[in-house]
């Protein structure tokens, strides 16, 4: 077979759904498909279910297993990329699953190489997204949680015990307990929303009551969105402090690494948009150090939704040659 | 000559000191000399004397230029490492010396390789000091200043700007305002002493009066151990928030880098012993995440004075092989 013809698969495992990518070599879609994760069946379910979603996108790319040079997915939790287990994944229930063994021996074989969701993310947007053409590059996604991936001298960075990126468990408030102290405690989507949520019930005034009505538990990113378009003070104080700190975590990310470029993505950013990166950049400008470290580029995430199929196709590549 | 006779030499250039070592390629210290770097002569005064140190330590060690396969020096300010300039030094008045290539010309040609004195620091303890066997390395130094400087996969990172390791300019306080919210401003000796001689002007009860008497501005390390023997309450409270903040910092680079080894080092540090690591210690394992990363080292930086002609001697020999 001609190399040219070499395909590689790309797999976003995620606590609530399963999305599948069959790759070219430059990073392009060919075929893809979507499904459930349900990971109420169990890991053997969820890996038959990853596998026939698998299948639907090679049908749709029309490509042959023998075709397939290597398989990549991304797993949430904590992750072995080593030996291919997922230790832990609380959001799937999983304690030490084989999962690049057992996808493997049901896929003819084929090479399959499993890595940490956010470091997958962070790969896609190196490779073929928004940070393409630099060879450092700290990836950092702002959403439910908050996660990061570094790359560094063109390959994913890992550290001696295999965590590294962690930003979100980075302490910002020194003096505040645990649980109100990390970057994640003061700048998630799910801290901004708690937080409206409270001032909302404490009578603040906001368009945020309009938009939910009483049920403030549904303050997600578009509600987040439709607020800061509004123009509700309440909101835009919340997300600006939550913007200020992810730019001082940047900036000190920056700071210690000298880094030439990184990647800003997630649920919320993506929700919010420019003004959301603008204050990041402005929060960003104001602690990096040296000076000359402001030439260093904060790009927005472009691969979206595909970050994660196009990230781990693309490492799937790499590994494989 | 056969290769094992070959040495290499460490200057250690600061704005006070020249310090010169020559060293075998172990590490060993076979001579070595020490004079003032009187910077008001000028760069060219300065190099000169830098030379007639590194003659002294020769002849100490009984070897001659020709044996000298590298030098190597560790300079204070921004260094282009791969020019071999010092582009700016406040504490020397030099701006854009060409430092390796003036040496290399008084010194028979020998390669000269500059570095920044705080990777140098580090370089030394990971090479020849209490880093040894690790290959991921965060260097951090507690005196006057803050600085960082980190090995990763066994070599000196400087990241794409190279001024990569700046750990004393990352914000700890993010609602403070600038001059008040760095690692330095509020953790360095510098900020230590200003605050504890603004508490006791302010008649706050202490025995730092008793033992520097009127003059305020004379609380150096040493009366800061003192003190602390002495279990002065006021001196415990103010070094034990700045070991926190440095615990936390260490904490926070761990967690961002998942890293095997941390080098606490600096004036300060050596100043107070035990008790100042072991609060470091306390804070860096209260803050770091996932837990697992406890089993992280904090080791105490074992070269001491001797770290800068160590570390610049070893990485004159990484350099040449």
């Amino acid at each position: 077979m001609p190399s040219d013809n070499r395909v590689y698969i790309g797999v976003d495992l995620g606590g609530t759904n399963i999305q599948t990518g069959v790759l070219d070599k430059n990073g392009a879609v060919l075929g893809r498909d979507k499904t459930k994760t349900k990971a109420e069946v169990g890991a053997a379910g969820v890996i038959d279910r990853i596998v026939k979603c698998v299948g639907k996108a090679m049908s749709e790319a029309g490509v042959e297993i023998n075709q397939v040079a290597g398989l990549g997915i991304g797993a949430p939790g904590t992750i072995n990329f080593d030996k291919g287990i997922v230790e832990y994944a609380i959001n799937l229930g999983w304690r030490n699953v084989r999962l690049a063994d057992e996808l493997s021996n049901l896929l003819s074989g084929v090479p399959v190489f499993l890595e940490n969701d956010v470091n997958v993310g962070t790969w896609g947007e190196y490779t073929a997204g928004a940070a393409r053409g630099y060879s450092d590059v700290f990836g950092i996604f702002v959403g439910t949680g908050i996660g990061g991936g570094l790359v560094l001298g063109g390959k994913l960075y890992h550290g001696h015990f295999g965590s590294a990126g962690e930003i979100g468990y980075t302490t910002m408030l020194p003096s505040s307990p645990p649980g109100r102290r990390t970057l994640e405690n003061v700048a998630s989507r799910t801290t901004v929303a708690n937080l409206l949520a409270e001032l909302v019930r404490a009578h603040h005034p906001s368009v945020i009551r309009d938009l939910v009505g009483d049920d403030l538990t549904e303050i997600r990113s578009k509600v987040l969105a439709q607020a800061l378009e509004k123009g509700d003070p309440l909101t835009i104080q919340i997300l600006r402090s939550a913007a200020d700190y992810v730019g001082i975590a940047i900036a000190n990310t920056v700071t210690l690494l000298s880094l030439p470029c990184v990647v800003l993505g997630g649920g919320l950013n993506e929700a919010l948009g420019k003004t959301f990166v603008k204050w990041v950049r402005e929060s960003f400008d104001d602690h990096v150090y040296p000076p000359y470290l402001k030439k260093c580029e904060i790009v927005v995430s472009k691969l979206g939704d595909d970050a994660g199929i196009v990230g781990a196709g693309m490492l799937a590549k790499d590994h494989v040659g």
